[in-house]
């Protein structure tokens, strides 16, 4: 598997341990991937399993083990990450370096700085690291067909939300005026949240419209609400049918751990350093 | 209706059968699948109406009457199916053989075993023998290809599931944080509850988010969830503007019971015997 | 605008009197229908403004004259379309026919025996009226187009249907057992209403699951819901990117009243009756 | 960027003040533009605090200089508008003169008149000024498809709306009889209230069916919600499939700030006037 035209000289061990962590086109590599996504689901598992009052009584000492393991775990992982790759700088201020580093700080902050427990929820955020395991094939084409959709659409899409927040302002701030706070509307943010709750068809009851004209303005928002969402919806789908899919390799560039490399690439795009083939 | 190039020596009258009950193109076929409809929803309704309260008082010897007679129908249906198929023990480990077994049991556990009543519910798996009919020409067609074009999206909506999941994991858990105990907000999982709640935009009210952050949270989660419904919708709606429709088969193998055999086909594809066709 | 191929001996007032009453590609046919669509909306605003409180009080005499005005007026234009028609009996009997008739009947019975008042309802149905109107010009071909995308899906449509049903009755049942009667699950019907409530995504809290088990259920059930409304918007739009708009005339035959004729068509194509082009 | 063959005489800083205020293709004219976003926003945000009792207690003077500072901003504005434009009083009736209007009018009329400050609200009809701005480019071209692609569907949309509107007066009306004042339907336009929450998918619980009927006929209007809502889907998504961007200039008419100029117009298509280019 070694390229005979990258005889740069970095350690033979790093090259072999990058493709383990960073990859998933071997075996050792995949088990890792498997392996990795397991402890996560564990590790989150655990932090929710902990905020259940009943749970936490009986069973908090093996859940703050258990915290403490894949804590440990995620930190060897992550100087292990840091060491093989070529620009360690570069991974740690990327999406996912500052995603694994967040996975593990609130366990040590809690440890050092007491009161600071309310950020445990903070690791929930592991959860994101899954993400770089779908690279998994055959989930990067499909997962890439969707996001060349949205991405295609995304100027629709902004004035989409455009529309949909000048619609909730306006209509908002009407029904603050005729329902007044005697009927809840206390003030314009919360009418905007309920217009909110209304256009998304969501219809909490925690506030809702007591007049006639209020209610005849809230059942021409929910009729709004009702058929707009066609647009998204057809934004979205006519890109589909149009979209091909775009199949993209799993390699992960040794140098800069840039991905999306397209299936023939022989060099990084980014940083021209030759990728594991 | 008999095939010249199956001479296999197992009895007539058990072909015959086979033809009456496993399949639907002759007219007694259709008779018999029009009656298990028929049998099926009569009890079915009968074990609904068994739990209203008012109805048990008055009428709850006529509805078990009609529980056992439905019951020993169903059993003997059951057996019959046993007898008549090549290969028994395939068709009573299959998906329809187990429904069928099930759809029997509850009411002899109550005999036998006082206290079991509560498996009363199961009876109403019943109703997903009526998928078995859906045999009746021409709904397979249409059937089809709804499943064909939720197939070939299979991994585009495992993605999205999960994206769905990784938002409501990291939302549900920041307003467990933010929201806390005191306004219903008492455990991680069940904010994640509330974050299905508000996503799919069902809206109940038992729990709803109090303070102003919370409330500016939701309604990003509100948005999210009005939005990214495009998704599945784009998914299977350029899956079906693609798709073609295939028709298949409504013939069973007399054999093994597969099913999905092409309009052409003279063999069953997976054990090589005759079709009856 | 008289047809030479068409020489019937009935009278030509009743000719003229049906182009009026039932079509609308002469000056007069167009301001009867405009006429009638403004009597309709008023009338069943009255019936409206009627089942308020504050203003029955104050203009019930009023709306009681109003109520009489119209329907002595509906009555005549009942009259007149079965007199100008070539078989009265079959427009008697056929859906506008029937309308029609209801549209009258609630206010003479109401005067004839006391304490049906309750049936007053029933003068909404003077809207569907309205329907037979839309033959205003360009709306035919529109409203084709989305029924015959509608008929097209009809079997996809009610396989959905029936999938939704199990959905329903199984996790509906489920949920009777899980919660109990203790949180409102009282009966499976019950059940079932909330299981719908849930799945379309409404959310009522009237019925609201209480225990860890029942919501986690409710959330699978909510996913679900979320997700499947995909199918039916599938089935659709890709019968409307498919279709084509097939126009038709907004001529009704003089002699049975079918409608529905090509834009070619000189014959009815039921009766044979020359159309009048 | 003067024109030649346009050597009217209106004097040439009257051009080039209309070029920064209405136009976006030059320097100047794109920062008055972003300038503007973010006055409108900021005066916005401030009608909104100002509507929330516990700001507006300690910050109502800060509030106030600055409700006084982006009125007296947008009155300049205002008045250069009108001042730089050939036809004023065109403008001044157009639909965003008018808007430009009623965003400076309630301020001093809560000055003039004392008891007017409800109009407040009114001041948020500042945001529509946005959707003048959201000229710059490439936005214009994405908005425009969403335009046209809901202008095409223009009376399918109509149908629809009827439709459901028939099915929300019929249903609501039938509750309204079955369920009686007693449950909370106490008249039919609260009913029909509803039955549009209902249809809708909103379902708030401040009115819900309590009766076996009742329910019954709710879940059926649910089923129709959840399934109808697939009718403006498809219109919309097959309307964009079939769709092509058609891209338009972001030149208004000096003449007459007419807009929506072919990308190759040299000459205002309403009044004949040169655009500048």
């Amino acid at each position: 598997m070694d390229d005979p035209i990258s005889p740069k000289p970095h350690a033979q061990w790093r090259t072999r341990l990058h493709e383990v962590i960073f990859e998933a086109d071997t075996t050792v590599g995949k088990a890792f991937d498997v392996l990795l996504i397991v402890s996560i689901t564990a590790s989150v598992l655990a932090v929710m399993l902990e905020s259940v009052a009943g749970i936490r009584e009986h069973h908090g000492t093996l859940l703050y083990a258990i915290e403490w393991f894949f804590t440990i775990l995620f930190t060897i992982e992550y100087f292990l990450r840091l060491i093989c790759i070529g620009r360690p700088l570069r991974y740690a201020t990327s999406f996912f370096g500052v995603v694994d580093l967040l996975a593990v700080i609130p366990t040590y902050l809690d440890l050092l700085i007491p009161g600071t427990h309310f950020l445990f929820v903070i690791r929930v955020l592991r959860l994101l690291r899954v993400f770089r395991v779908l690279k998994l094939v055959p989930y990067v084409g499909e997962a890439n067909t969707l996001l060349l959709a949205m991405k295609a659409s995304r100027r629709k899409i902004i004035i989409f939300l455009f529309a949909v927040f000048t619609i909730v302002i306006i209509l908002g701030s009407s029904m603050y005026v005729i329902e007044g706070e005697e009927h809840g509307f206390t003030s314009i943010p919360r009418s905007l949240y309920w217009a909110i709750v209304t256009l998304t068809t969501v219809g909490y009851s925690d506030i809702s419209p007591k007049t006639g004209v209020g209610q005849a303005l809230a059942a021409m928002l929910m009729i709004l609400g009702y058929g707009i969402i066609a647009v998204p919806t057809g934004i979205v789908t006519s890109e589909m049918v149009r979209g091909r899919e775009k199949r993209v390799t799993t390699q992960a560039c040794p140098q800069c751990s840039s991905e999306g490399h397209d299936m023939d690439a022989k060099y990084c795009k980014h940083c021209g350093e030759p990728l594991h083939l």
